[in-house]
């Protein structure tokens, strides 16, 4: 367990591209960087086998909001403060990947990208100029058979010459669930994985990822958030059996285990987060309007959040103040304890009329709230 | 007129597919249904025979609005409170299904879809992200005479996988009145009726159904919703005469019942609503505009409240605490008194200025003063 977590928290800080990702490879670079990093990491590890309990714990998400977003320096300059890409948006669905590219700037990213299908482009364009919409994905409909391969190339090509450029992307939001298009993505998130890149997957992303978990398996950079329903599913197809809420803390803790220590946002009453190791709960009270939407601000803020927790990390060289360490957990803690703010905020004001698009408004000021700019 | 009116109260709690719709079957079902429910809904329809009056008795429209809208309990998940279709919008007409669709979210759906044109779909989505648009309907003009069986049954078959998720459609706003498209509209209630889903018909769906009278004749969870025109051509059309106000009620009655007890909600300066049992009206001051689109907004707000109406009733199990007990006739009056308060509402904010936007605005603010979130 010690070793599977080092492996995650590690390959995490690392950016080297075309890491090998099978166990003994990542053992070996495993030890590598504890070797160089003096052994500080090690002691973190034990802290946090320590913290294990046999009931989630809340998370002390205001603390570790605070922690991870970066100090607001007029010397930075435009990227630092992340560039997130969505990979979602079909000829059906254009909000979702809306939402939670919008949410990414909102919340303090630099750059937001979307790559989506032709159709949806101008749609999703027209919503928000603030965004950079890629109009490069392909659905089934639109090309011939014999097509099919040289478009697929063309398409991943087309990801993979920015991938370099994002802190994380989320795959997922209106995706859609065209097979041909889903193929084209189980290459993307290769590409991701083998550049390091973090990937956070909802909604048709993780429809992908449950029908072929071997994508994400043993990836520490994965994040999955699943709602009620893509959970069942999940526990059905990597643990063979039902979901047990008389265990849901142990559950889930195999549920990542199994998946090799892919990190786990099980959507709720309250937020579940593991990455195999610990579990932490997020209970803020958010709001009772479960307009569809709020999974991709979501989806939005985890990617951010996930971003600033690994640069606070490798910045703080050892000296992390808070706890857990892993930055995709800090990621989701962080992402659900701010969209559960702004969901309440939202509600206060707008009541049973509360839309998705309310509570994006509200990010900002719940954020400030929480953790203001100076 | 009792037997009748226990197969609409009935049927309507029903969520059996392919149910007859002859007379005969209807009545063995309640028979059946009445036998199960231990005669308790045999009372409620007395009680129901003996409220009918010479003259339209108003509805107790806010008590019933606060009866049938669902408690906001945090354990409930995405999809509770409601899934609404709207199946309108062609190259010509954008904006209708747009408010009947967004409406729906407003006062409290959770997710809200329209299908519509492909020409109408990129407008359609891009007046907001929170819509799940769905390009699917086809007019004359673009396809040939050979492809139209073909295409027709793509279009069916397309709405059909999506029937059994929706909780009511709304047929009518902005279709358009192209005939390749009406026919295969005709196909799509038929198949909702044969899932037992609710359908609110206005505009041109309203156009549709009072030439082909049989869609809907006989079913206990269809809703006319007919304005001044639109009620006089079904008065001639089905009753083989001109509208008279002297015994607008009786008139309203007799319609229905020659439609086989479906509900229509007359609209005008009072509405008059009836199944063809008792007829209600709510007369709460609007607004003096009438600007386009606020029979959108009253159809997409029935869809919603109808779809509650049916929760509550099936929820109280015989305990129902509001008269009249039929949750279709509950949905319309919900549905025009609240229009009426957030259009009241609206123009004194906006006078003669006042837009149906606007009045869609009002909506949540509507409904939280006559029943508020907490």
């Amino acid at each position: 367990m010690y070793v599977k977590h080092g492996m995650s928290q590690l390959t995490s800080l690392s950016s080297a591209r075309n890491c090998t990702l099978s166990s003994s490879a990542v053992l070996r670079r495993q030890h590598f960087l504890i070797r160089s990093l003096g052994g500080g990491v090690h002691s973190n590890f034990c802290t946090q086998n320590r913290m294990q309990e046999t009931k989630p714990l809340e998370a002390d998400a205001e603390n570790i909001l605070r922690a991870i977003t970066p100090t607001l320096d007029p010397t930075r300059h435009k990227g630092q403060a992340g560039k997130i890409a969505v990979i979602g948006g079909c000829r059906e669905y254009t909000g979702a990947p809306y939402f939670a590219a919008i949410s990414a700037l909102k919340i303090g990213a630099d750059l937001s990208h979307v790559f989506c299908t032709k159709d949806a482009a101008p749609v999703i364009k027209s919503y928000s100029p603030e965004l950079i919409v890629h109009p490069i994905l392909e659905e089934s409909y639109s090309i011939g058979d014999g097509d099919k391969k040289y478009i697929s190339g063309k398409v991943v090509a087309e990801v993979d010459k920015w991938m370099e450029r994002f802190d994380c992307l989320v795959v997922g939001p209106g995706l859609g669930r065209d097979p041909f298009l889903l193929d084209c993505v189980s290459e993307i998130i290769k590409q991701a994985r083998q550049s390091n890149v973090p990937i956070v997957l909802d909604g048709d992303g993780l429809f992908l990822v449950t029908n072929s978990i071997d994508l994400v398996s043993g990836y520490p950079l994965a994040v999955l958030t699943p709602n009620v329903n893509e959970y069942k599913r999940l526990v059905q197809k990597v643990l063979n059996c039902e979901v047990n809420d008389q265990d849901a803390q142990g559950q889930l803790l195999s549920l990542s285990r199994r998946i090799g220590g892919v990190t786990i946002l099980r959507k709720g009453k309250s937020d579940l987060i593991t990455d195999g190791e610990i579990v932490k709960s997020v209970s803020i009270y958010g709001s009772p309007r479960r307009c569809g939407g709020q999974g991709d601000i979501l989806s939005g803020s985890v990617a951010v959040f996930l971003s600033w927790a690994r640069q606070y990390i490798l910045a703080a060289e050892g000296n992390v103040t808070i706890r857990p360490t892993n930055p995709t957990v800090l990621g989701c803690i962080a992402g659900s304890a701010l969209l559960r703010k702004a969901a309440s905020l939202a509600f206060e004001n707008r009541k049973r009329s509360t839309l998705t698009g309310d509570i994006i408004e509200y990010l900002g000021r719940s954020l400030e709230d929480i953790c203001p700019a100076y």
